[in-house]
């Protein structure tokens, strides 16, 4: 069916094949809101468990090999015994991500913190972080800052401003080898005045200061309102800063809620303009697509596999889009043809497509049915009773 | 200064006096954000640190004898003599809120849930609250429910309205002889989809189904951004049903910041609509002044202070407007006019009138630096060492 | 494929053929931003040209009958005629909109102004408008309202809600037998202080006091944003008070873009809300399904087609929902598995579907192939020179 | 009293009586909203009448003797004239506005558009006004582009995106020796689907690949709800490129309400960043503060008075803050001082030190009062009737 509309289907099959979706280690153990943490059956509760987990979710969809690490809640004592550990269940760590907010000396900041020795601290978890990357191979440092102020007053926003671009300097500088830092940005919470970093402009800004190895990280989620995401992706692309994604979904403020689940096309949108950057040679391979979800009334697996069969579905679709047509429809100031020709992309039922990628994989076509199927749920539920002695986590 | 402008000074004076502001006993102990908890020294720890609290606030303000108790963090096993340690600390009790949010069977709601077992559980916690009230001689029945859903399809909507109204029913028929409940409502929160109770709309429609003593509770941070509500609380107190109102600010979803800190021109427009009611007939006096803060950054006792003089200030400033002119000025569609008189009145410095009127209420001229100079604060941050057997809260 | 998965694919296709849009008269001629018109080739300048034009919308579709009329830019001296040139046409008269914004008396208000004069004259008007449904036929007064302030001080809000009640009440009293009036509100424009009618709350109050004839008029366009219309839409179905919809979509605020094309999805779950209802039994047929939007960018028949066939769309998704398995879902807490169904639905391709309803009702295969291939545009694009004597409209 | 807290009222004067806030000429005149323009008595119908109405503003006030005029609707053929005519009513010839969005070419953009043809055309006119900059010594081009998209697919964002690049290089090779062009953002409307310099950061990139006198221009109504805007703005003054302001205020979308009619704190907690950052030595001093509005409701002239006197009030409490208290504050960790030091500046009644300030400065002791009072109103209400020929303008 495909075919006949001039589609190249086994290109596109091959792109839907080469695509990877990062799971975080933090999304398969207990998390919640500010009112409570509702605590679920067989939540993962240390590195182990959770590495197992998003294998699982790997396994049935086949495009989830990475898995990103926060420190110090997925801290080891041999980091080659974990690598090793994730390779036997047929996945790998990717992304590094430091904490720089839980303590209580980062009451009221890290980065931007008016102490310089805060800042020390927070610099010295960088340089653990960074050894971390050295030892797992990981090739991406991801950094998120809680920094901000509360009230008018509370501090002065351009000091923050230039202790956080040297801070920003000095962690460049101790990349390893072939990294990069993914500088995420955040337009309120849990800082309720001024957030550090609080949009693209100012992650695009900090990210020239800090390096070339410097890039931003797009949260779905951390937007105002109505927001147009998918020009700010177009533009950090046209600019080389585009490094990377934390995929999740919001109807109202920074949700978490399941990717795609208020809009998907919107995500069909974001990969339309990441295609078109391709088609201009923009280095598009190179972003990090990661989820980032914290859920609280699904299960964790399953709400993962959901995610990335959104996200999938998203990015089929968006290889669909009769690129050929579009530019003569734009060309001849054809807007309605324009948008038919992405919604006719849109509106094709992909299901089909995807079962077929995802056997050829070697993973499931039905993923969810096929990870309820598996029994793994029941076992995990079973198996995980009490607390693990050294485990840390979010909540 | 102020007579001259036609000012009755004396009867400002007297509103002023009588003005009376609840704080909530949730307010004096440690909490946070999903991102942490920052334990704050000298943070209260069961009901009795937070009635101590509670009365340093009452003693240099002069304005806020009630206190209201959260159930279960406030139980205790003799209301009699709770009652009368507040009275030795110059406080006494006022509402009563219940928790259905907090304990694992209410992940899915507590009067929305689909299991009836579940909504007897919350029915019973309603009894227990309304015998604490019947003890406490408590009036008000406080009622915010965290109920919603967080995805398309995860329950019907219609069939929770439903089991709400029921459920709200025979919780105004158990109120003790005198009392009212207010329903509280909130755009989002914990809910990510829908949320039962979400605007005043449908706190009213409730309130109607629920029985005469049921009204609305108006929480400032609990709207859509750009909500005018002081329209929402001249509508409400013309319909009978303005029950009271939670005081905090906002500047992006509910942050729970400082009463004034964003925009203590809302707080003045808010108090304009009560005197306007007021002036028509309508049971102004009658309103439940609360506060629902929640202080991460500022200590909390210093942050209550801060709010209440806020409200003080914002409602000395009402009291100031030339309602003779305004309603000239109306009347003859002069725009500016109008606005004019209520900037007037609002551009006033009314910091003497309140330190007099402090002063003769026996308070502090200076509450703020009266509470800094005290000592109280070193006292209990020395003191309030360690957890308390048996205490309860929210984080 | 659609038997296959249980669906009464019949039943489905009845329900299709018996949809009905009603399309507005003012969407087919100029409109423009407060920035400027542009204006189109081909706009319709009277009402007898945008009768021609929604005729044609009509015939692609097959399931857009009926033409709302705007008074007084749709007046004409007979309208016997009028409904006979409809008939001719294929298509009938459908609501009646008055219109109280655009004389210079209304620059501060229509029903909610001060002035006794102003609102007697808007009244007059709607007498005016129940005369003309009297000579049409139409059983549908929707009423929109320009009124609100734009500055504190400016008005007495108070007051004009008793204004805005009292004429309310009058106009319901007028109503021709058989027919209803429709109250809409929205959150903000033209006022950008307080809005008389601002929220579906405000509208359903305003209605209960204005009579049983009385009913809320939902715009998708008029909600502060990440509302959850559909909740809104449930609610007032079980309050026997939905009386209708006013097509339409946006992004940012009341931007009247094509309906779906920001999040078709949003449509499709108030469809399914509007099915569940009725599936209760709540008078949901009695719903009047009109667009309104105005376009700027696009030419105005496509557009209208567009919407057209995005509303069909949704509506032949949601009736595609797997009801059962929806209901045993929820009865087992299955959150992913109640979000998968409703998904399931949407991400069928109907497009198959609707091309055989379409064609069965001897409508167009392809709606948009059909209207362009016609010719029809060029003829009016050639025939629409200068202005019409007499011709009234927005701009 | 103020010298008594330290404060150096003689340099406060003295900065205040520097102060100078730019008035638009297309303020003066006729405007409305997309549902209509309501005609004002005496509203200014060209570039005379609308300079006379400036100097009024001027005055009475005493720190306006810029006027920005926006090129056609001010285009006369004698700029020579033209400037003595200003200088004879005490007035000065201020930013030049191009106006590339009304004409029918620019449906869809200009500097962005498509079509190569366009994109001259709007050079053309930027050509123009770069003369009369020339001609009337203006040193700020003030650019506002409508440009965006209304649907996806509609345009390449990219592509725009490098055609603005090109475009803007060609404006910033043509400003006059000494000029300085300042690039406008606005997160939306006319544009409904993306706007191509939809925020300060995109404007950011922009200026500096326009070249070093680009910089960027701030109206307060052109973000998302919520935005810290002082944060922004303080971050334009550190890196150097924060040009001017366009004040109004706005409680929902781009209201265009007079200045501090929504929240004055915020005015002030702007002027408090700029005073920081002349603090620290940037060039504060080079900001062009103008004022965009444009008033539906209220009469023209007596708004803009309204306007600068709320500016006045916010600018004159900045310069009360107790900097070194502040920095004290900050540098204890004291959130509750800093804050209070802010507002304690903020709550001052500088009415009585502002009447002074206008005193020494030969203008109005009370501005609206005199103006009121001057009979100008009713003058130009009276001889102001019919249309001028060949007068330009808004609506």
């Amino acid at each position: 069916m495909l075919s006949g509309r001039g589609i190249e289907v086994e290109e596109v099959k091959a792109q839907l094949k080469a695509q990877e979706i990062e799971t975080p280690s933090w999304g398969y153990g207990n998390s919640g809101t500010r009112f409570g943490v509702f605590k679920q059956p067989g939540a993962a509760r240390d590195v182990h468990e959770r590495l197992s987990d998003a294998a699982q979710v790997h396994k049935v969809t086949g495009v989830c090999p990475g898995v990103a690490l926060h420190i110090p809640w997925d801290k080891v004592d041999d980091y080659d015994a974990l690598g090793q550990e994730a390779a036997e269940l047929g996945v790998c760590i990717g992304a590094i991500n430091p904490n720089v907010f839980q303590e209580p000396e980062y009451k009221l900041g890290s980065f931007g913190h008016r102490d310089p020795a805060v800042r020390r601290k927070a610099l010295d978890h960088m340089y653990e972080c960074a050894d971390i990357m050295q030892q797992t191979g990981s090739t991406v440092l991801s950094l998120w800052f809680a920094d901000g102020t509360n009230y008018p007053g509370q501090d002065d926003i351009i000091e923050r401003k230039r202790r956080f671009e040297e801070c920003l300097r000095e962690t460049h500088a101790m990349l390893p080898e072939g990294a990069r830092m993914l500088i995420e940005y955040k337009f309120f919470e849990p800082a309720f005045y001024h957030t550090d970093i609080a949009d693209w402009g100012m992650a695009l800004n900090f990210a020239i200061k800090a390096g070339p190895r410097a890039e931003v990280l797009v949260d779905l989620g951390h937007h105002p309102l109505s927001t147009n995401i998918e020009h700010l992706v177009a533009l950090l692309l046209d600019e080389g800063r585009m490094g990377g994604f934390h995929f999740n979904n919001r109807k109202y403020a920074d949700d978490d809620v399941t990717t795609g689940s208020v809009n998907l096309y919107e995500v069909f949108l974001i990969y339309h303009e990441i295609l078109n950057a391709e088609r201009r040679g923009a280095a598009a391979a190179n972003i990090a697509y990661m989820i980032d979800q914290s859920h609280i009334i699904k299960p964790k697996v399953e709400a993962m596999i959901q995610s990335v069969l959104n996200i999938q579905t998203a990015y089929a679709r968006a290889l669909l889009v009769d690129r050929t047509a579009l530019a003569e429809a734009q060309a001849e100031d054809d807007v309605v043809a324009g948008e038919e020709i992405l919604r006719n992309a849109y509106d094709t039922d992909v299901r089909p497509l995807l079962a077929i990628v995802r056997q050829e994989l070697g993973a499931a076509a039905d993923p969810l049915g096929a990870y309820r199927r598996s029994g793994y749920f029941e076992r995990i539920a079973l198996e995980r009773q009490g607390e693990l002695k050294g485990a840390a986590s979010w909540g």
